[in-house]
């Protein structure tokens, strides 16, 4: 049991070059260090420096675990093998861990942590635009189920969490659209994030912005039990999405939020989306069911297995009262299912074009 | 990251019979309970109750995970079938998870419900005498690794422990004496407790009183940063004993209280703890080791790798300034094995013989 009140506990978020990063990471209040980075990461990062040698040659043991790339490290087999290496090693608990990578090596990572010897202590390196903003922020930590995704998991704060923007330059586009989609989520939830890219800034200047924005609601609401759950915004629909399709979660949940403005909210908010979307030169304007049915029964099979439902027959979602404003509003899983037998047929030709291209 | 501070939290211990635990358990702010239950003791419990079908019968769903027997649940395969099983149930958030048995068993369902959608409020109801004093009480939940035991695992408060010494009536004499060796542990931090043995009251009615000093100093230090560390007393030596001679944690744990007097404490508090073993009509006098080799390498390896090292090089043990005041100092590893060799030869013949058939 941990009640709200448990946590009055802050990590701090540094922005900062791989240099700092690496000088920062020495001197973290720990003999041992147990490195978890990801596999493709470790590859990038092994070009520029051995960062094993360099810890190690600021007076640390450094124990390195390279984790399968992206999601697949999110397994019950590696996490098994992962706990088990560094047991076998003969660690203790002031030893900290580092996670370096995507979301997926983020949440792997921190659960490893949160678990090993009952909780050690750990830094967050997100190297992917939807970590530095989102996953990395927050002390979700999670691996994946037969069942879904993330459903096997703790609450658990990293110490730190190190940006470095830089990362970026080797990420793929893809990838930066994925957390795009994050970004502009929380402009739906913070009017002043959202009048910054309207005017046209650099994405890269609200990434800061954005994970301070994100800390802030976690420290008020670590367990989710009141507003971060507005952090949920286009998630219901996002995740049932992400797991049809197969596709990356802040382009699910660009998705998501298209229909819950769609089909909740009468369509308000999608020429927002929209503007946003235009502005960010997003690509993805058609839907991962362009040219196919609108796949109903499959989500609405995913959503009522969710996670965030709260009893046998409804789920809350999170919908907007207006810019920067949200809410949560509680659904009957009946409801939600004929609304999406309603709109089955208009989905299948429903979009993300500017305004200026909008067939439907 | 958890703070000392995280923690603003209570569980409530309760003393009930079995019909009683039933009704509370139906009372249960959730609408759907996950039972994980002993096989063994799920066997005992049906010869008097149907448990899954009076739960249901107040309105109630109840998915039931009959959990191997004993330490055996601890396992990754355990945890993983387990986890899985009632993930693939479709289980929400407000399930309230409540886990029957020793405190194989209550660690087991603990960490299932820490981990399980990113932790799940859960009850604990024990049926060792080991379990309702110790293992019950507190929070530490977790499996073990094949590098030791208890070296996977999180800090997870129950809402409830609900205590019926009925069901102590079925326990083997083996099991007592281990819920006992926790016991004996206790009076030697409690003045209160220790008088009250002294005088001869019945061990039963020492329980709740066990459990609330546990749960008092567990609430002050929930993270075991301080106070708490004082209930490891006889267990960095216990554990390993338990793990060379697999012999009953309580067991084990009174040996390692026997070791850190004799070999660290200068026989203190030897004789009080002969006198409290006669009282309890203790079995066990002769040492794992009786007539073979006293095992300090065997034992020093393990120490060396305890999860409690806070550093390479040295390790905190608990001694006492006297009965019922605890006190930590930290031992070099080095010095440690110096002093485990240098004691071999005696703890040959060493043994917890009562004052008047000590043979040493």
């Amino acid at each position: 049991m941990l009640t709200d009140k448990a946590v009055v506990m802050k990590c701090k978020i540094i922005p900062s070059d791989l240099k700092a990063i690496i000088n920062s990471i020495s001197k973290i209040e720990s003999d041992t260090l147990l490195l978890v980075v990801d596999n493709k990461v470790y590859s990038l990062l092994e070009q520029e420096m051995d960062i094993v040698q360099e810890i190690q040659n600021k007076g640390k043991k450094v124990i390195l675990w390279k984790s399968s790339e992206g999601e697949k490290a999110k397994s019950f087999d590696e996490y098994q093998c992962c706990v088990e290496f560094f047991l076998e090693k003969g660690i203790h608990r002031n030893c900290h861990l580092v996670a370096i990578g995507g979301g997926a090596t983020t949440d792997f990572g921190g659960f490893v942590a949160s678990t090993l010897l009952r909780g050690i202590k750990w830094t967050c390196v997100p190297t992917t635009l939807l970590a530095m903003i989102d996953a990395g922020i927050g002390g979700k930590t999670g691996i994946n189920s037969k069942s879904g995704k993330n459903l096997i998991g703790s609450f658990y704060l990293p110490e730190n969490v190190y940006i470095n923007t830089a990362f970026l330059q080797t990420l793929p586009q893809r990838e930066i659209s994925s957390g795009l989609g994050e970004m502009i989520k929380y402009s739906f939830l913070n009017r002043s994030i959202y009048e910054e890219l309207i005017k046209g800034k650099d994405y890269k200047e609200q990434i800061i912005n954005c994970a301070q924005f994100k800390q802030q609601i976690v420290e008020e609401d670590f367990l989710e039990l009141k507003n971060r759950k507005f952090l949920n915004l286009g998630h219901t629909f996002g995740h049932g999405l992400e797991r049809i399709y197969n596709i990356p979660h802040g382009i699910a949940v660009v998705w998501g939020m298209a229909l819950i403005f769609k089909i909740i909210q009468e369509e308000n908010y999608l020429s927002e989306l929209r503007l946003l979307l235009d502005i960010l030169k997003w690509q993805e304007v058609d839907p991962p069911w362009h040219n196919k049915r609108f796949p109903s029964k499959d989500l609405y099979d995913y959503i009522s297995r969710d996670k965030k439902r709260t009893s046998r027959n409804s789920i809350d979602l999170i919908l907007l009262d207006k810019i920067g404003t949200p809410k949560i509003e509680k659904f009957f899983l009946d409801d939600l299912e004929k609304k999406l037998d309603k709109h089955e047929s208009k989905l299948r030709i429903f979009n993300l074009r500017s305004a200026g291209h909008i067939i439907f």
